[in-house]
């Protein structure tokens, strides 16, 4: 399978790149914000056309790409919570609205929620209403595409490669090994279902 | 109590305000787009906030108002899927975030999901997304509120009222009267409870 991972430099799209190219059965296409092979901003619709005109068909597409706004309640602003909801959930969307119509027949989408929606943490409200918006759409989608193609998400905790950055977000989260996050978007890609959502690490 | 009532001209809203009227407890304050005593658009901080403003404390803020984009995934484009995200999920939010500075302590705000979450409709990505976007932000923003202020949602399934105008996106729904699902709004409002969603009728 010809599989794009957009957001391949972060540690979760890194493991989940490897992971699809270990065993030799897949072309994959690494995409990142600056860096990797292709580069794409996803939270413009010019950027995602144009890198999927480059890409040609493909038949997954993977989104590990998107940051949230970390801040308390109490001092965000609705400009605040605007910002992280383009920057997640809408840049995600945008990717499957548009990466659709490059998905070959019975291809698949697989976005990135976080376990903030479930489990939620201190400053963590935009976090868990980015997440829980791309659980909704992804739910809702998968009843409405066409032409066989699918669409899931994977909701996974703190990695335990990531612990020195975000674990103090996390108290208390044991962490999740980044292999163990990658075979969810295997089990998304070359499995069967659709409007699933898999929780790793909680 | 004095609750304010933000979409008190739609099916919902209304009877979310008749229904605390009932039994002359509570003052109410009805708010609309372009009809009611008072008028707000609530995509905007500037109109948010002189509502507020001109209301001095209150005690209970009730939104009922913010509307979804139906289209099909695969005709939706990232703009249409945004407008949407404006006009209920962040403009809910935005009530919340501005409004809580106006809520006395111990105060609570309950915002408007829907069924379209928990079960997806022809067309209604964009609708799921919203509502479960509010959801999330209703969960985790309850852990990070401060001062008592307790925060819920209500999941209305279709009005019995509106089943000419929603019935046929909605097929095989037996739809719940609106007096149900104002009770659900006096659960959150006259309750101890904040983090919660209220499914009314699903």
């Amino acid at each position: 399978m010809k599989i794009v991972v957009i957001g391949a430099s972060g540690d979760v799209g890194r493991s989940v790149a490897d992971e699809f190219e270990r065993g030799g059965k897949h072309e994959v296409i690494r995409v990142g914000r600056t860096r990797c092979e292709h580069q794409v901003d996803i939270t413009c619709d010019e950027s995602v056309t144009t890198l999927f005109e480059q890409l040609g068909p493909v038949e997954g597409i993977v989104v590990t790409a998107g940051n949230v706004v970390l801040a308390s309640v109490e001092k965000m602003t609705a400009d605040d919570f605007h910002k992280g909801l383009q920057d997640k959930l809408l840049s995600q969307v945008r990717v499957a609205l548009i990466g659709q119509h490059y998905l070959s027949d019975g291809g698949s989408i697989t976005l990135t929620s976080g376990i903030a929606v479930d489990d939620p943490i201190a400053q963590g409200s935009n976090a868990a209403a980015s997440n829980a918006g791309i659980e909704g759409f992804v739910r809702a989608a998968a009843c409405d595409f066409r032409r066989g193609i699918r669409i899931n998400a994977v909701s996974p905790t703190v990695l335990i490669e990531s612990m020195e950055r975000f674990g103090p977000f996390f108290p208390g989260h044991e962490g999740v090994p980044a292999i163990s996050v990658a075979m969810a978007y295997r089990r998304s890609v070359e499995g069967v279902h659709s409007g699933r959502v898999y929780r790793v690490g909680h």
